[in-house]
């Protein structure tokens, strides 16, 4: 068989990265990164109103030229190569990331007269402004079916929230838009000429997990539901879609123009996009059994199962062929892990990551006598509310800077245990944890503190850049060269040869530090729950005093 | 009347001050600080027990030489002054520090078989390693009267806790100490030359506020409570005391072998010593009506009250004679303050404490969206508990560090608002509040955020130095230079031209602050009290909203 390769691109929240893929053993030969140059790192933000987070559509185009070019540039330096041997992309994004568009399929935020609108640009997936619309789509969707597939509550993270906010906050934007493209699919429709609304190949991925669509009621909510929230809603559906795809299919072709601008031979094929955790799983090299957990800025968790998996309360979405054809995607999340220790060193001034993550290297479970939630940016699973927010208990005049950022980490991995708890009570098994993404390469010691709190072991995913490759494992179905998702993976895709396992000891003191979790998460996060918290700053000193002493 | 001046001397947690003060208006004329030379700012820390808090008495010696020197040298730049016309030496001390001490008086620290052992050097203040036997103290002394006078519940931080802390983790130390004596008494015995513990001029201020000392029962609590705790205490009590003075009686004269060493006259009088901040109000100019805060690292919140002042639970004594002779002495405090914004500098390093308050200064009240617990050195008044720590909620991904050090003043500020309503709760009425110490000097932010909080005006103490100046007011009654101590205090005390109102928009915010506060207090420090805590995140971001938008 001939050599070739696929490319994968890979939209962030800071930055897009693309990434050329051997399709025989999973080699990377070129990759290359550039950096939002609008907003703060890419992110629009508003002073007043914390929960605002937008994104500008030029970045995404400037973004893809950039990077396809820089990774065509970098393969060129390995021998044999020839641009005519990349015989497919795949794209994955950020999301729910909702982008007004006109007739054409132009982003509004593109247009003159929405130029600097923070309201037209794409609504990027960690904006929460919309969390009293979700709020009211998740009361107002009681008397329907369809939040039972996403986790039984609504999320402001998400399409509708976003679409519903933008109508009463900004209603000339919302009379503008002609549609609303999630960014996943706006990317491919845009590479390969299938811009217009109508066209614009749809993939299951956000439609499932985030805009509510499932067969069982004939696709996206019906006009009924959507009219209970704004009739003006129930209108634009008409002018969304009915049918979506699976991420292993072709969206198109790539036009000349984009080809042109990047080295890359026009007419290949594009296929459907999907979400950067559901690719990074695929590019991890997902299968039952394994969660695979995507972390960054925030996490992704993910996994397969069979046609049989059960509906799961607080779990973000259950979607057929979202991740692997022919498996249930399971997708579940953390709103900020990475963003978490990046708060520390970037807002609190405290240190580096180096410098923290060395004092915190040095402290032993349960001797920084603290504990923390994580849900600076509100929390996704299992208590679906942005509305929440961070604590920190135990402190003394002692405590340092180091001993609060190893007590974040404790916490997202706390979190974390939350959500495999959610998902093994409900029949799916987790057998091991494979982490991808930048924190699983950077962190070791964030992977023995998961490690010890899971009580499992955790493989880390051969590729830096898992969600890229995920990307490019599409691309090689779509194109042909292999006949399967998981055959195309277990090609491209593998481990690094480090494994976590658990430490015995400090299994145990994060089992009882993971009670004291417990008790704070019910307590904020739960309304209605009351319990007696009098004990958790002794039992946290007493801890530290056992461990120390 | 001939011109005459005393000496106050002020013994802190880190440092000594000598103040030299014109008796017939207040005037200071000269004064000198010296920085304890030994441990960590002249606090011996151990590693492992955060709770352990020691100094070396030889800082102490040293420091009274140092200051005293210091402070005539800069009086004698006065036109006019002689040394001679200083009549007479005040002395205040931190307290309750207990000094273990041989048959002639001489500090364990002080002794060669001892140099070094943390436990043979005075317990400071702020050491709560005996959070345990505090515990049982209160527990056993239920079937007695000796807790009624203090509260109902004995600290960790009081003299009997720290002795038999002592006893059981060195028992070598309590074996090798003849006696006790706490710091405020043994200054002034030292200089005076009655070091023997038989003969130490004792003070009611540590005695009725730390050890339980009342007349009603005749002195110190009886030998049959103290052997149910350990009968070595029971013995011990024969080497203790049973007579205390006020602060305004000779406690005896100077010896010529401290003056020639600090270049004061020997033989005039040094008063009977008392708590820093006790004498810290009657330098502030206290009256009944009147709440004087002493802030520093700590806070110490004093009144005077008629002799039909009722016990009031939680505050930490009712102590006849211990502020101004013929009035009730009421004290109450909190553990860290300025130690809680120092924390924030030193150990957080996010920062200088004029960028943090310079941040801080820009946030309206509920602008910084956070609620903060002031416990990082445990609870002192109302709740009583060293084993309570820190406890911060709100946190965003935007959160920063001068929202963080704003919301740590509001928090001292609601933990004082606790101790207002729980004296005026027991008919004590607090019609203003007078601030004493550091941090009313320095900080117009906390001041008026505490204004904010209280809904009451601030006056600040005119006196930058008021427990040195409250101990030179003293000296001048034991002198006969006064007739009292209200006389003396009128003469020679007075406020800055600075009062600080309350902002009406303010204090709606911190009412509704305040209530959140209540939760948080009484969820994590009332051993079995439930409310639903789920309101409090929700509620800090919809304050937070409401004041920005």
């Amino acid at each position: 068989m001939p050599k070739t390769y696929t490319l994968g691109v890979d939209y962030g929240t800071n930055s897009v990265r693309a990434l050329i893929v051997d399709t025989s053993n999973g080699d990377e030969i070129g990759t290359s990164v550039w950096n939002y140059e609008t907003g703060n790192a890419g992110v629009h933000e508003d002073d007043v109103d914390v929960h605002l987070a937008r994104q500008n559509p030029a970045d995404y185009q400037k973004g893809f030229y950039e990077s396809v070019r820089g990774a065509v540039e970098a393969a060129k330096k390995t021998q044999g190569f020839d641009v005519a041997q990349i015989v497919g992309i795949g794209v994955d994004t950020t999301g729910s990331t909702p982008i007004p568009v006109d007739k054409d399929g132009t982003p509004l935020a593109l247009k003159p007269e929405f130029k600097g609108n923070l309201h037209a640009m794409a609504w990027l997936w960690k904006d929460h402004t919309g969390y009293a619309e979700a709020a009211e789509i998740t009361e107002k969707a009681k008397a329907f079916p369809y939040l039972k597939k996403c986790g039984g509550t609504y999320s402001s993270e998400w399409f509708w929230s976003k679409i519903l906010r933008c109508k009463r906050i900004a209603p000339d934007v919302f009379a503008a838009a002609h549609s609303w493209v999630e960014m996943q699919d706006y990317i491919p429709g845009w590479l390969v000429g299938k811009s217009n609304p109508a066209e614009v190949p749809r993939g299951i991925c956000a439609a499932g997990h985030k805009a509510m669509y499932h067969t069982e009621w004939g696709g996206l909510p019906s006009k009924e539901f959507l009219s209970l929230l704004d009739p003006d809603l129930a209108s634009l559906r008409d002018r969304l879609y009915d049918k979506t795809q699976t991420a292993d299919q072709i969206a198109g072709e790539l036009l000349p123009e984009h080809a042109e601008k990047t080295g890359l031979k026009p007419g290949i094929p594009v296929s459907v996009g999907a979400f950067d955790a559901h690719l990074g799983a695929v590019g991890s090299g997902i299968r039952e059994g394994t969660l695979v957990k995507i972390m960054g800025t925030s996490t992704c968790d993910i996994m397969i199962g069979g046609s049989d998996t059960p509906d799961i309360p607080g779990v973000c979405g259950i979607v057929p062929g979202s991740v692997v054809p022919g498996f249930m995607g399971i997708e579940a999340g953390q709103s900020a892990v990475g963003d978490l220790f990046n708060w520390c060193v970037d807002k609190l001034g405290t240190g580096s990551h180096d410098s923290l993550s060395d004092e915190a290297q040095d402290l032993k479970p349960g001797e920084s006598g603290l504990l923390a939630l994580d849900w600076n940016n509100g929390n996704r699973t299992i208590l679906v509310d942005p509305q929440l927010t961070g604590l920190i208990v135990g402190q003394t005049l002692h405590t340092t800077a180091g001993e609060i950022y190893r007590a974040l980490i404790e916490a997202t991995a706390f979190g974390s245990r939350k959500i495999i708890e959610r998902i093994e009570e409900f029949g799916v098994p987790v057998q091991e944890v494979v982490v991808g993404g930048g924190i699983g390469e950077k962190s070791a010691l964030a992977m023995q503190i998961y490690c010890d709190v899971f009580n499992r072991p955790i493989k880390i995913s051969r590729s830096a850049q898992t969600c890229a490759l995920g990307s490019a494992v599409m691309a090689s179905v779509a194109a042909g060269v292999h006949g399967s998702v998981l055959d195309a993976a277990h090609k491209m895709t593998g481990y690094k040869d480090v494994v976590y396992k658990p430490n015995p000891d400090a299994v145990k003191v994060y089992d009882r530090l993971y009670k004291l979790y417990s008790s704070l998460h019910d307590s904020f996060g739960i309304a209605g729950h009351q319990e007696d918290l009098s004990r958790i700053m002794k039992d946290l000193l007493q801890i530290r005093r056992e461990v120390v002493g």
